[in-house]
C-alpha cells in the first residue's frame, strides 16, 4: 500500500468531506490541495491541521499576504520542496508582486547567512536585547 | 586570544570606523550591535554584509517592517539565539506591535508543523504549483 | 562519472560483499538498500556506518519498532526524502500500523511547532529542569 | 518591556487560568511550565496549542513515553535547549530510564548522520520504497 | 507563469549579460549554472550574490578546494538537493579525488552524529573553550 | 538527578577510563573535553563514537586541519553551541589562523543563504550535474 495515497473527495467519509467542504468554502476555490488529501488518512490530524490554519491564516494585526510570505520564508530556510511550491502559489494569489518575491527571496537568504556568521563568531546578545 | 573579542570603535581602522559611522548615520543610532563589532575582526566580511543587509533591508516592494518579521521567522526557525534577540528587537523598532507578534509566531510555528506533515506523508506536488 | 553510481554485489570487492552477506542475513532479506550500494563506494564509511547501525538497532531497552519510529521522526525534520521513505517503510515492516504512523507524524508536526514557539518567545528554562 | 515576561497565575485573565487549571489537572501536577506561561500573552496561542498538545500527546496507538521520545528526538535534531531540558524530563517522568535515554540519544545521532550520508551521495530511493 | 523561469544569454538585459560575461570569464567556462540564470529574474540580487561569490571563493588563506569542500559540507547539512549537485561538481572540477569525497562525507555525517549527542547530553562548554 | 553529570576519570569504570587514555594519548593532552565524560554516562555510545570520530578524524586524503574546518562548518550551519566552541579552539589548535577563520565563515555564510536561494526559486538541477 502506498504510503501517500491521496483521499479523494468522493470516496472520503463524511468527517472528511465536511473539512473539504470547509477548505474549499474559506478559500473560495473548487479544489483541494494534495497536502490536505494525503493527512486526509488520519481524520484526526486533518481536522485539527485545517482548524489550526484557518484560525492562524485569517488576516488579523498581519494581513494575508503577509502571513503567506512568512510561511514562504520559513519553508524555504526548512528546503520543503512541496511546501515552497504551494505556499509560493498562495502568496502570489494573495497579491505577491515579482518584485516582492525577489525582495523575500532576498530577506530570506540574507537571514540565512547572518544567523550563522553570529553563531560561528560566538556573539553576545547585548544587553539591551536581553529578556527581562 | 578569545574567539569573539569585539572592536570598539575607538581601537578600530578608519576601515572599519567608516562602516560603524555608516550603520549608525543609516539606522540613526549612536550604539553598534555586537554582531557588527564582532564580525569587525574581519573588515572585509563587515563591509560585505553590511553592505548587503543596507541594500536588503532598505524598503522597497516590501516595507522595513515586514522584512524584519521576515528575518525574525528565519531566526526563529533556524534556533538562533542572537538573531531572534536582535531582529525581534528591531522589528519592535519598526513598529510591530504585540499581536504582530503574536501572530507572526502563531504562523511561524505553524509553518514549522506542515512542512514536516508534508515530507513525512510524502506529498506529491500538485500539478498546478509545478514549475514549467 | 556518476556521483552516486551504486556498488552492485557482482561487481563489489570481498570486503564490501563481506558487509553486504552481514546486512542480509541480520535483516533477514535478500536485498541490499541503495544507501548501502552508495556508500559502499567507500569501503571504509560502508563498514563503519553499516557496524555502528546494527550495534545501535538491535532491540535493547527500545524495541526494534520504537528505534525506527524514532528514526522517522528524525529524518522528517530534517526533510531528508531518501530517509523518510526507507525508514517508513523499515518502521512498517517492524509493525508500525496506520494509527502509529498518524500519531508519529502528528507528535513530529507538534514538536516541530513548540520548538520554534519556545525559541521565538525566548522561554528560560525552569529551575526544575536545569542540568546540575 | 522584556520579550519573555512569564504570566503568572495570580495575574492571569479567566481564560489564561482555565487553561492553566487544565493543564494542571491533566499532567496531575500543580505548577505549570515556563513554555505555558510565555506564549500566555497571547491566549490564543496558548488556548491553541494546548488544545493540540493534550490531543496529539494523549495515548493511543502510541504511549506516552514513546511520544515523549519522539518529542526529544526532535527537539536535538533541532537544537532546542528549551525542549530538550523540558520534554527529557517529561520522558523521564513518563518511565524513561537511563539506558532508554542512551539507547534513544545513539539513535537520533545515527540518523542524524544517515540523513548527511544518503543526500550527500545523492542516493535514489530503491523502486519498492516509492510512494504509488 | 512559471516560478523558477530561466533567464538565457539571449534574451538577457545588459545588465544581466554583463554578470553572466564576468561568471564565465572568471571561471573559464562558456556556460552559465540554472542557479545564476534563475536568480537573473531578479537583477539586483544577481548583480549582489555574484559579487559576494566571487569575492568571497577567491582563494585566500583558504585555497579553491578547500572552499567548494566547505561549500559542499553546509549543502549537505542543510539537505539543498541543486547544491549539493552543483557543488559537488565544482569540488571535483577543482582537484577533489574519490578519497577526499569520501572522507568529507564521513566527516560530515559524524559532525551531524555528535552535534546531537552534545546537545542531547546537555554538555556544558569546558572552561578553556569559553569566548572572553 | 543530573541529566549531564559528568564522569570523572577517578569515579570511571576501567571500560570508560580505557577510552579516556585512548583519547588523550591520540591527542597528546592530558584532559578530556566535557563531550566525553557526558556521554561516558553510556559506555557503549563512548566507545562506539570514539573510535569513529577516531578513525574519521585521522588525516588522510584530507589533512587535520581541513576536516576541524569542516566540522566547524557543520556545527555553525547546525547552530550547534557547544560544538561551535569546541571544534573552533580543535582548529585553531591544528594550525587555523584568523584570516582561515574569517575565510571559513565567509564561505559557511555565503552557502547557508544560496542553499535558500536555490530552493525558493526552486532552481532545476542542470542536466550535466545529474547522477547517472
Amino acid at each position: 500500500m502506498a504510503m501517500s495515497s491521496l483521499i479523494e473527495y468522493e470516496q472520503a467519509s463524511p468527517e472528511v468531506r465536511a473539512v473539504y467542504d470547509d477548505i474549499m468554502a474559506t478559500r473560495r476555490t473548487d479544489r483541494v490541495n494534495n497536502f490536505w488529501k494525503a493527512i486526509a488518512r488520519d481524520p484526526a490530524t486533518l481536522r485539527r491541521t485545517w482548524q489550526s490554519v484557518k484560525e492562524i491564516m485569517t488576516p488579523g494585526a498581519l494581513d494575508a499576504l503577509t502571513k503567506e510570505m512568512i510561511y514562504v520564508a520559513v519553508s524555504v530556510t526548512n528546503q520543503c520542496g512541496y511546501c515552497i511550491a504551494s505556499h509560493s502559489a498562495a502568496a502570489r494569489k494573495a497579491g505577491m508582486t515579482d518584485s516582492m518575491f525577489a525582495e523575500l527571496m532576498a530577506v530570506v537568504g540574507m537571514a540565512n547567512e547572518t544567523n550563522r556568521l553570529a553563531s560561528g563568531y560566538q556573539v553576545e546578545i547585548d544587553e539591551q536585547f536581553k529578556v527581562g
